[in-house]
């Protein structure tokens, strides 16, 4: 049994949606036990079955909007995010799905979890959708705002290994974002990332990706430092939501754009369906030694359900040991 | 009269759209004279009136994909870029449309137009539509991938003036592209810039802007780097792009979606010209001697139109003359 710890008190719908969605991950996945970490009574309101789902009492919360994410880990012991992490660190669960605030998340994980030997950076990994409808993976969204080039090559295989056994992808192919696609292209940082990757055998590298072609790159995985990566993701988001906004205040401008905005809503609910982060899961933490998966903080059951449902992927997977393994034995130096 | 150099050769459809621009442009428009730099007899065969507009002959074209483009300003003398430029240098012409090769366009207006005195680094700034129905200046779009603080002061300072003489924005307000809204987000560069920018008196600071809002920010003019501002730039165009193509392969799917479509394919016009580039008319660059005009390589007519317009108001009001004024006389040394 694949045992997946849930923080089941942080995010903006607690418990219940952390609670409905795993019971739908009991329903869907066989091989796996949930234990949920949070206040006990509240929990129980929600959880109507609670075959292969225990709970762990928890006293605390962390605050979304906590302003010292190091010492709220440090000081709380019994917050629920921070005993569902502990469990893991001791190996009583195998990873952990958290909605609660980014910042704590990423400080316990660093903290209590630890990052992989010999990996030197971590990096946030979010699945996104693409037109084209396959997947791909945009890193460093925010755990490294600055970074050096040899780093990111760890990153990289890490997130190749992740998109060849999770996402079923063939040869994956990095690409690295970049405001030009023309070798010679961006800063010093840049150009020394693409000679980097240009030489490795880790992975196929795809050159420069211009975000011109973002949603539908020529590539499995885009990649750059975590100042940048985080900006990208945050204007894709920004666009798409103000897009949805003047399309629906166009459609409803006349007449003829309100029949049409009725009769296209559930094509619209569809098309929004493609870029929800629900959809997805969550982001996992590259380079940590256990499975960390961050739920956006609106996540719904159905969220919860796939950030659960890709924690157990990822142990079955055995993702972290193949990546921990080539840099401990394999790697010959060259990823270190 | 104002006299505007128009560059007819460069960009996708030359010479005939900068031609049908520039006819457009006198007729709306009654203090201008336009001057086409081109092939004379190419563009007589789209000129079908010629009041207030000249021709000077040019012999060469740069193309759009130069690989070398300080050595082709160099050597190509007699390129419609390149006169164009040179007769806005000798004070011939006011202010230059240009669709050429963008690192072209950029290049020779730094060795021939030159910058203006004082003002050390220039920066690329398109106006950009947002869903709140202002507009707002996104800089710098390219012109420097890396950049101290206080150069970043000028370009705001810049901008100010801009978004107040052509925008018609009552006390502009300045946003810092950043990765959290809270003081303390980013880079070093970032919060270096957030420090001098909350300290000066030279416009209001709206602190930290999250693209998550990009566009329908909480300011009017959005700052960063020339490496962040152009992937924001580019992922933008990247989203919309790829939205636009979801959601038509969406609305195509189902039978009720084809009708709504059909009866949406105005309003979804609307919306797109919303967020055209061939609405604005193109991108200054800021800190030159003399305006010049980047318009996009597929622009239009209508594209030129709106750049020769551009172009008449930085001249008329007097853009350029006011921000090297305060630089020379009256910054008491605080923007150098």
């Amino acid at each position: 049994m694949i045992r997946i710890a849930v923080d089941a008190m942080g995010g903006d719908y607690a418990p219940k949606e952390q609670v409905l969605g795993a019971m739908k991950a009991i329903k869907e996945i066989d091989d796996i036990e949930i234990i949920l970490y949070g206040d006990e009574d509240t929990i129980r309101k929600h959880l109507t079955n609670d075959e292969r789902i225990s709970i762990v009492q928890s006293d605390y919360v962390i605050p979304m909007d906590e302003k010292n994410p190091i010492g709220a880990i440090r000081r709380h012991k019994d917050a629920s995010m921070v005993m569902a992490l502990n469990s893991v660190s001791l190996g009583e669960n195998d990873a952990i799905v958290s909605s609660g605030a980014t910042q704590a998340l990423i400080a316990g994980a660093h903290l209590i979890i630890r990052r992989m030997e010999g990996f030197k950076r971590t990096a946030i990994a979010p699945v996104i959708p693409t037109v084209t409808h396959k997947k791909a993976i945009l890193l460093d969204t925010g755990a490294n705002l600055q970074i050096r080039p040899e780093h990111m090559l760890q990153q990289a295989y890490f997130a190749k290994i992740y998109a060849e056994k999770i996402l079923g992808i063939d040869n994956p192919r990095v690409g690295l974002i970049n405001i030009g696609t023309e070798k010679g292209k961006g800063r010093d940082l840049d150009k020394e990332v693409f000679d980097l990757f240009t030489e490795t055998d880790l992975f196929e590298f795809s050159g420069n990706i211009e975000p011109k072609t973002i949603l539908e790159p020529d590539c499995d995985i885009l990649i750059s430092d975590g100042f940048t990566a985080n900006i990208v993701m945050k204007t894709i988001e920004g666009t798409a939501k103000s897009m949805g906004k003047l399309l629906k205040e166009n459609l409803m401008s006349s007449f003829f754009g309100k029949i049409a905005g009725l009769l296209a809503r559930k094509n619209l609910k569809n098309f929004k369906k493609q870029l929800s982060a629900e959809e997805i899961g969550g982001a996992v933490i590259y380079g940590l030694k256990k499975p960390v998966i961050k739920a956006q903080g609106a996540s719904k059951a159905y969220g919860f359900y796939n950030g659960i449902r890709q924690a157990a992927n990822i142990v079955r997977n055995q993702v972290f040991e193949t990546v921990e393994n080539y840099i401990q034995n394999e790697s010959g130096g060259e990823i270190e």
